[in-house]
């Protein structure tokens, strides 16, 4: 096991309905060090690659693209959720679905910082079904700029997300993969790498 | 000028309705090199007190709160917005008032993440009128905890909630108090520090 899927295993918390609460370190309380461990790791796994910009979004994933922005010294843009359809053009972009809210967000980021020269590493916290990465693709996509590579700190791998986003081709990065939780014992069963 | 007021100056966009855009590198791109600098300032300012815990709300308080914590070596906690009164019980909740969007959210922390021990430091990118500050106090406080100080990289000091702020007694920092924009030539007054 590594770092992270030590954490999970110490830490995390599985709930009924494949629900996996890592809050007390990743996504609503975060483990500073962690985070730093992460974003090294980040850096190992995509050290062959030209990265220009981190791109997450809002909220969990940015500190995990913080640490990595460290590791690579390159600037962060996080993708902002909005309800709202008063955008003024300056905007790229994507209707996301949300697995845990379920509702349809607008993701958007501002044509100021992303543009066809940028070689982009999307960051996020969680992979499950694969809305919110796919948006984030699809606003990369549309500046015409290059996605160099996906790094997720958990991906749910009984559900689709990941193996859609292999398939495409990206070179994606989960620090620690899940193939099966059981909330009656806790157990949580890690695919090797 | 310190390091803030100088990026403020260079990179910051003045717009009718005292509205300051600092996009760039701030709250929407981020520059890990500033977000850096910004936590080694607060550490500097807050060096006198004891902190075993950072609080921010979501997003942009997250990377300044990470910087911090560096620097602290301490966890973070976020604050999430909400709009769900669906909580069971096992949250602090404040009503906060957003001035940019015009609407109350709930703000939310785990009281798993927050007790009576807890000396927290407070950090947000933005102050204006105050309210996601006050909820955040709100919050320490209904957790019996203490708020040791308040970091905020730029404060509106022609608004009313930096007043307010340091009237109760708290320390509160904010590393760029903007006294006065003028949107018609560009200019930002900053106050003595």
């Amino acid at each position: 096991m590594n770092f992270l899927e030590e954490r999970i295993v110490k830490d995390g918390v599985v709930k009924p309905g494949n629900v996996l609460k890592v809050d007390s370190f990743l996504n609503h309380q975060m483990d500073i060090h962690l985070m730093d461990q992460m974003g090294e790791e980040f850096k190992r796994r995509f050290a062959h690659k030209q990265i220009n910009k981190i791109l997450t979004i809002e909220a969990s994933g940015i500190a995990i693209a913080c640490a990595a922005a460290r590791y690579f010294d390159v600037p962060v843009v996080f993708a902002k959720k909005s309800k709202s359809i008063n955008l003024d053009g300056e905007m790229y972009v994507a209707m996301v679905e949300s697995f845990t809210h379920k509702n349809v967000n607008q993701v958007v980021v501002s044509k100021k910082f992303l543009s066809a020269d940028d070689k982009v590493l999307i960051i996020d916290d969680f992979l499950a079904n694969g809305c919110a990465l796919q948006g984030l693709i699809s606003i990369v996509e549309s500046a015409g700029a290059t996605v160099e590579g996906i790094g997720i700190a958990v991906e749910k791998g009984f559900q689709i997300g990941g193996r859609v986003i292999r398939n495409l081709g990206y070179q994606l990065e989960s620090l620690a993969i899940v193939d099966a939780m059981d909330a009656e014992n806790g157990t949580i069963t890690f695919r090797e790498q």
